[in-house]
């Protein structure tokens, strides 16, 4: 399972990239690799990343939703490896394969970093705020981490969050031992630490259904279903999430 | 003829930018793109041009002839046209399809442009130069704009150029259009105009060759050969060149 990239995509700027000497260990389609470039040089020319974003959702003909990146501004990712030093997120986690233990997390900016246009609107806004199954130290606590944002989400009344993991593991990444190093419990315990005192419902995997008895706080209800996000159970399970939280 | 780009090069990236809104009215091919992109990062990173140049040459097999350019340093050419408005080439070109008539030109940063190196050893080193066919004032006055060059190839015995006019007009481009614009003469006597000083022989196509008489100087040679740089005839003219400079 690749994780990324476009349906049909070719290589031929990556073959071209490979035999001028560039190191292509990180695949990029033709077509992924010109978005990406477009995008960098937007950015370079001074536009705002939620600008482009608002742009390139459109030209995609994403129309019904509002897609809004969590900042305008830099925030980095440094992960602590096992011999003390630190990483930047690109080196841990492409160049190095996230093959190193990571025994602690930092974001970098996230004391000058504000939300984008239509974030905080968008969360006040919202009759149901969801966290989409992903790592949650490594994809979604930077988002966290810009303070604002956390604090309008934990006092939402209706957040949820979808577990990433089935029998404990993620699909891919490594989630699960990335959690395990900074001290996080194991399996759908560690996920409701991960987001403590911010969701109000957690789903998770039918598989992990045991976990709703063993692992069931006061503050957050545990639901298990099916959650393995493909084009057939995808929307069935949005809906399933939508009318529970509605309750 | 469109005059540029890589033998079945795909168009994935062009296509691709075409759909996020880019203008790509200057059709680049994917492998000729990931050059570019490639390069421009090395160029953004510090790396010198000659060096990346040397570099990219040794990567395509180009092992029997060393590759240097100009400079290392910027030189950015200028054209002033009809309304007496200046634009950088790009807009010139590219942009508005060299439609304007253009009555100067101007080359900005020669004064504090170096030689790359190796370019002033080259020379000196030459048994024989040539200039290869191309637009006089557009593309070899930005190099002979660098006044060490000019100032070493004008000294040099044995300088030859090859006119890249057929019956006054070039292949393609708007060099005759130029000459005309910034006053030079029409024809084989405008080459020689633009190279005054400089060279030693000029070799036009035997479509031409009634100007071997009418515009011939005292300084200069003119030799009336098939010039059309094809790969069949291309080497046979490069021997019968270098046999005549060799006399």
């Amino acid at each position: 399972l690749q994780g990324w990239g476009r349906e049909g995509d070719t290589l031929a700027v990556m073959e071209e990239m490979g035999k001028l000497g560039v190191d292509t260990s990180m695949t990029l389609g033709d077509r992924d690799f010109a978005l990406c470039a477009h995008r960098a040089s937007r950015l370079a020319a001074g536009e705002r990343l939620s600008s482009i974003t608002t742009d390139l959702a459109s030209r995609f003909g994403i129309d019904d939703v509002t897609l809004i990146p969590a900042s305008d501004d830099p925030i980095e990712t440094h992960v602590q490896v096992d011999d003390g030093s630190w990483l930047d997120f690109q080196t841990y986690f492409v160049d190095r394969g996230h093959a190193d233990a990571v025994s602690a997390i930092a974001f970098h900016g996230t004391v000058e970093a504000d939300p984008a246009p239509g974030v905080i609107e968008a969360i006040d806004a919202a009759d149901i705020v969801v966290i989409a199954p992903s790592n949650p130290p490594l994809s979604i606590w930077p988002i966290l981490a810009i303070d604002p944002i956390a604090a309008l989400i934990g006092a939402h009344p209706r957040v949820a969050a979808v577990s990433p993991l089935f029998a404990g593991k993620p699909v891919k990444g490594p989630a699960d031992a990335v959690m395990a190093g900074i001290g996080l419990a194991e399996g759908t315990e560690g996920i409701l630490e991960a987001y403590d005192g911010l969701i109000d419902v957690l789903f998770i995997d039918s598989g992990d259904r045991a976990d709703v008895t063993r692992a069931a706080t006061s503050e957050t209800d545990l639901v298990a279903a099916n959650t393995w996000l493909d084009e057939d159970n995808g929307p069935r399970f949005a809906a399933m999430l939508l009318e529970y939280m509605a309750r």
